[in-house]
């Protein structure tokens, strides 16, 4: 049985500015829960009804379910899980492939980021301030999993790129072409929001430009679909 | 003034039976209107409120919009459109480079693809019954104008492509690295299911399947992010 003091707070883990209060955030269905559990994520509360086969920390009702889900149609299950936010080292952008997010907005787009990134092996993604909140159940669904797996780092932005050695090429509709990419075994890669490309601050830190080559009519391309791009040509074999 | 009777009418150009039967079909959206409108678009009817600054057939108050639109928030402008599906023509496939998507049923995959596929001017985009229905407003508005621009064909896909002769390439999880396509001026590149891939009957006529490295934990991409891999390859000058 769930308190009514519960079932506040786990409604109000909906918004951003509660789940920083509370160091939490809350995941729900059946398909993400079991992958981040396969992923080695721990979390602290597992609610879940009858309908849920696996590992809980409390079984309640289907009303109960109901009024705690963040969803219209809720599932079986909905875990509580500790924010532990992770803070850049010293030096480490210089080692490896960093992806670094300048104000890409919608979390779908920042979740299928996590996936790619992932599915690539890059070393990390750093993530600015205007992002999508990491925590956001809409970021953690739409990355597959790939949320519990992906070094992800909420920074500042150009004062963590001002500080790193290697080149930081930002996508942008001119540059260099994306073909240029292979090979590079330490770099970090910035994309920038969807309606406004790379911020002013950001674009002061640079090093180059890199472009896809436009041959038709569309205005721009997806974030998520230039950052699938980026990385294939990143890990390339240089020719 | 609408009457209850066209009311009725575009509310029930909502579903894909409704919009088959009257061959009609509705976009909603300052931004999508004018994309369309600029693209070369010509809509038969355009209901507008004061506050849409473009070409209109009728104004209408923001009362009316609202009991009018598909959507809980209305914008100022909701335009009607005749369906005007495309045919292939024989021995088209053997010309050029054709996406075709297999199954693929989220919407905004859909739309996100046909902008890639403006992007990188591919010839053609095909789509299986089982896919989103191109005449959605999600599918649409994903693809942000590049629906105008795109020859888009619905088709029987196994059935089209048993007649290509030019090599028929589908994704999966396993086959020749993406990164054999550069340079390839006629093919046709299959982008399956985003749970199941690409389907049986399907899978019997390609000629090979083509892969994108996994080199870390994430069990798939996108289907959009894949197609779009996909065309940066093709369009690469092949070394």
């Amino acid at each position: 049985m769930l308190t009514r003091g519960q079932f506040q707070r786990l409604k109000e883990l909906k918004e951003k500015k509660h789940r920083e209060a509370l160091g939490l955030f809350v995941v729900e269905g059946e398909k993400v829960v079991s992958e981040l559990l396969a992923a080695g994520l721990v979390f602290s509360e597992i609610y879940a009804t009858a309908a849920w086969g696996g590992k809980r920390t409390e079984m309640i009702t289907e009303e109960e379910m109901a009024r705690a889900s963040h969803f219209p149609t809720p599932s079986s299950v909905l875990a509580v899980g500790e924010i532990q936010r992770k803070t850049l080292g010293a030096g480490e952008l210089n080692k490896g492939l960093t992806l670094a997010l300048d104000g890409v907005q919608d979390p779908g787009n920042v979740g299928t980021i996590l996936r790619i990134a992932d599915w690539f092996a890059l070393d990390r993604v750093l993530l600015s301030p205007t992002c999508a909140d990491l925590y956001s159940q809409k970021v953690i669904n739409a990355s597959m999993g790939s949320f519990a797996r992906v070094r992800s780092i909420a920074v500042n932005l150009p004062e963590a790129l001002g500080e790193a050695e290697v080149p930081i090429l930002g996508c942008d509709l001119e540059g260099d072409s994306v073909h240029s990419l292979a090979g590079l075994n330490a770099a970090v890669i910035v994309i920038g929001s969807e309606g406004r490309g790379i911020s002013g601050e950001v674009k002061a830190v640079l090093s180059k430009r890199i472009t896809i080559a436009r041959l038709g009519g569309a205005e721009s391309l997806n974030a998520a679909v230039a950052a699938g791009i980026v990385c294939d040509n990143l890990r390339r074999k240089s020719s």
